[in-house]
């Protein structure tokens, strides 16, 4: 694709760094909010949920492309002031839809990013104003907008001067009828083929269902988005537009709270946030889902370290130089992580000896021959003695 | 849908069990192989890796339906061997896809699992006759079938007494160009929402390309489904079908080895095999990676315990009840898991003291007043003493 | 397209002779009859009801693959028998769907063409079963099929022995839901260009409602296609299948009643039938509709013949040389058309004279000072003379 | 669709006049022109073939909306007064596309019509500014637009105030290649069937390849379309955009040459123009043409007559009360078609006379035992006698 000369692949990706948020790094961003803006309280609720779960940015449209010209179309310039206030007031960023010149020229000094919706991803004059301005721009894919055409409007944006993009993949239009569009997830990969911008997704607008996003959401984490735009409402049943996709804003943080182990899956980060509102009894039940994961981790060591022994004679199932080398590296890893380091040297010792007994005691149960060398061999060199 | 009446999800969800598989449950199925059966040496060398992946069926087409009359149409009954054998020698399961009467009843006793492809979704005469078998069928969605038309046509397989079908996603046909179509991962849910039926997607024929493969394969996973039907070759550049979306041995091993975590991440497990191919090297490798996630749950854990302890005065950091508890929930787990349970009785108490430590650290540095009381405190109580 | 080696455009069109009926030559061919076959009444009835449209070949379905398992399937033999005899009744040709090797074999010899269905396009067994048979074989193209996978799928027809194969498009799955699919009217051009093969069109299919089936009906013959296929049903209420895109019987008679005309516009020809039940009255209602086509196109004469004098002088109006080569050029004709050439040396004189008059009257309104040297031409060149 | 308050259907049709031009009535509107204004002489020549083909329109882009930042964005305000100044040379009404606010401005004046593209039929805000102007509105069809979202962009421009919009059907987009987008000529149906608005068709964006403009122009205008839009260029393959789908001038005259039967078909009017051009050569194969219709109109007659013959004796096959009856109304007719009422007089009754004698020889073809009789009844009765 020869015209993409700015938002080509070239050696490095870009990130976008936005008032601290960097979004194309290796943290999972996520901004939520509803769709439309309605009210102070609705948004300042809206905030509350974002920041518990998490997000870094807080979403809500004040100008709404509506398919019918009887729908609401927005607060415009009051519920701008209600959203940036929100926002600010959680410590979040803001994004909000700009539609022409003219709201453009309204938001682009008051929210951090500037969304160009799917139906005016091919308003060219509005792209090149957008390029103008300074402010990153989240450009979402058009209905029926092939990959190369969405990469060619963020070109369109380059090439007029701001090279802030980031794409958003929102599902596109087929003959598939439960879902109000078809969420597209290999436009991810092949976007960041094409293109060095970030790519974040929007499972809400996809799937149009609230049931769905939960896990289009971690799809889309696995298939290498950098973000997720999720809508929520304080109350669904009420909103004026999108209800039947905004997620309750429990739902919102409960799957803000599984998506952390997805991004870690695929070597990428998400914390969620959720600290006001930590009981002890959630705390305690993050405990154990983490005791769990580290039994499930000693058990598969357990495992390798067993293969590994089969590898070997009975006499060399204790190598205390590659003991002390792992122990050293995990030194070091601990600090890196605020941990203890002691706390290494005090277990993995002891980690060592349990899986020495386990191989020996393996080797033993399939080559029972073995036994009696083995207890000749015990009495010269004591397992577990260091 | 009211025609749903077998497939429609009633209670609880199917699981299809083969020969000790079962399909649907916790674990990840793995299927993997060449698009089309050429050799006998090509089989047993896919057969190798599927197994080295820890895929448990292998896949293989005899009977191939192309587009053009003058492409390969399959070995048939020759390839049908090859594929048997070389499943049996590595001890995997076979499937092969049939289409029509005479590959059905040729095929039907000697595979596992029998495959109705995308272009016969809506052959009804086919439906039936798998019906009339006692062979699990996957049922691929047709390039244009909407969900409602793919689940009436496993309707089919059911309502003539066959219950195991095992439904495949694998891409519809959008107007991209990009890829070969466009995989449409909502369908796993909807579905699974709308049947009982164990749900599983093949990303090779989705995206026709192999680059995308390991991308949409871990996003399939968190998206819910139940396997991954993926297309490999121990040379694609020469295969005589699907060539550029085969992945290599080695691309399809590393795949398996990377999804695992994501298996997890969503509550399933899918455990890589690789045995025969491991080298003292890669087990060491494999033990680096596991000790790094332990210690990175291990600081996770003492992040959450650092929360806990926000929450109590000094004199509560230690609750040894709690411990207690948790020591013997481990225990348990431990059983389960294989590992053995004086493990946990040995390192669990200086994880414990360990976080103790690092609670009273916190709170100081939040509260240096209370620094006094600590030290009195600690001379009628001392830290780590059970 | 290499592999097109058979169904690929060579130096001239096919046609399809069956029994009398040409398919791709100058006549559009009308087939009709209902979706399903339901008894022996309606059978006939929808024969009478062709019969009298003017077509040549009537449908009927006994073999039906249906979206879901509990839909009526089909008469089977039963139905075929209805078919066959009310076809015969009326001297009409029949067409039925098979469905797989079985319901070939039944149908092979009793219908004069078989019809392979959209969701059989690519069930390559079936075709290649086709191909064996001597049968004409009515091919529809797939809900998703490109056109060049419909030409490969001709192909393997012909490639198995049967060169008989009339192409028919009857919609493709978009994302519109207002028609049950889009008529691609595109698809008529294209195949012909890359296919000497015969082209109809189903326009009953494509837009799944009948108030769009006369309009479609006639944008398909102006598109190119050699013939239609259209659902009718005695009472489309009372339809087992697709009874909201059946027309009534009224409705198709006269539907076809305005074929002709249209045909003729692309120098195609399509007859309506309606002997049988032709009244005096009508009968008169169509010479006055001829009539006043006659009339129609005499005065557009007239209009060229008057731009053709203002190119001549006043005394070259009257060219008895082209006069003589118009008769005898139309006597030819005439007698082609089974027209009395009588009739034509009566007319035409009177004809040429009435123009030359015309173009007399015209020159003098606009240029009246030639009148004068008009009056002396006359009298030695009188017009009309011979 | 509640929302269709002002473009929903009521009880008659809209037509849009425009400086004598009616769009919506029963002729057919052709308009004719390149995609992009180039320059001054390009246009003239555009106008003067649009005008000798007998458009009504001349079209051309001044503000080009362009997949690619660094294509031809068009001539602006330079172009569009080629456009105008063309357009008043050749007595042609002109349109052009409108993007944005400013362009909208620049144009509303000085233009017949506004277009407003495919790309921003969902740019709400530009909508509601073309509906404050009082110019008429083409309002083309989103690619991936349905119909229902179509009607609700022209609902804004009604809303806004402009009553005047004509709805613009292109092509959608599809999973098909071969075309640049998929005509959906069931629109025209459908748009009518639910608004009062005329409906035009622009087959060139829709094929993408000039092969198929003259077969997809007939098929629209059968299809009940009001207008097409056509694209030409005096050197299509020069042309700055779109050349491969543009019509040369030669080709353009031609088809508006063959559109006119087509129309007539489906009762409307089409006149192609052509004056200025028409050599001796072609009119009188234009006469040559309509020669051939009027015998084969004789022929028909002929038929039908026979066919009334076969239902009366043969002594009522002559009717002289009818005759006169026939001859007066073509009288009438002839006046109003502006033919000499006596050419009717003189060759009716010739046509009169072939038909009876026609009608004997089929009657005693049948029935040879009739002869006698007629002979006796000829002697008191003879045929042809006034």
């Amino acid at each position: 694709m020869k015209d993409l000369r700015l938002a080509g692949l070239k050696t490095t990706r870009s990130t976008i760094e936005v008032k601290g948020v960097t979004i194309g790094g290796k943290e999972i961003i996520l901004m939520g909010g509803p769709c439309a803006v309605e009210s102070s309280i609705q948004m300042s609720q809206s905030a509350a949920t974002v920041k518990q779960a998490g997000g870094k940015i807080l979403r809500g449209g004040v100008f709404k492309p509506r398919t019918s010209p009887y729908s609401f179309q927005g607060l415009g310039l009051e519920g701008l002031n209600y959203l940036v206030q929100a926002a600010k007031d959680q410590d979040l960023l803001c994004v909000t839809e700009v539609i022409d010149a003219a709201s453009l020229e309204l938001v682009v000094d008051k929210v951090d990013i500037i969304q160009i919706g799917a139906r005016n991803m091919q308003n060219f004059e509005l792209l090149k104003l957008a390029g103008k301005s300074k402010t990153p721009i989240i450009l979402k894919r058009g209905l029926s907008a092939t990959i190369e055409e969405w990469l060619l409007a963020a070109e369109y944006i380059l090439a007029a001067g701001n090279s802030q993009v980031i794409l958003c993949e929102r599902g596109i239009r087929t003959f598939e009828p439960s879902t109000r569009n078809t969420l597209d997830l290999s436009a991810v990969g092949v976007a960041k083929e094409l293109s060095h911008l970030p790519v974040i997704v929007d499972p809400s607008h996809a799937a149009g269902r609230r049931d769905l996003i939960a896990a289009l959401s971690k799809a889309a984490i696995a298939a290498g988005a950098d973000g997720l735009l999720i809508e929520t409402h304080p109350n669904p049943a009420e909103a004026t537009s999108d209800g039947p996709q905004s997620l309750t804003p429990e739902q919102f943080v409960q799957l803000a709270g599984e998506l952390g182990v997805v991004a870690e899956a695929v070597n990428r980060v998400f914390a969620c946030g959720g600290q006001n509102e930590d009981t002890l009894e959630s705390l305690r039940t993050q405990i154990d889902q983490v005791d769990q994961r580290i039994l499930e981790n000693l058990a598969a060591r357990m495992e390798v370290v067993r293969k590994v022994g089969d590898k070997k004679h009975l006499n060399q199932v204790k190598d205390s130089k590659r003991e002390k080398e792992i122990i050293q590296r995990l030194v070091n890893l601990a600090t890196e992580l605020q941990l203890p380091p002691e706390l290494v040297r005090k277990i993995y010792p002891l980690i060592f000896e349990s899986a020495v007994q386990s191989q020996i005691k393996s080797k033993l149960v399939r080559d029972p021959e073995q036994e009696l060398e083995l207890e000749l061999e015990l009495a010269v060199y004591p397992i577990g003695s260091k």
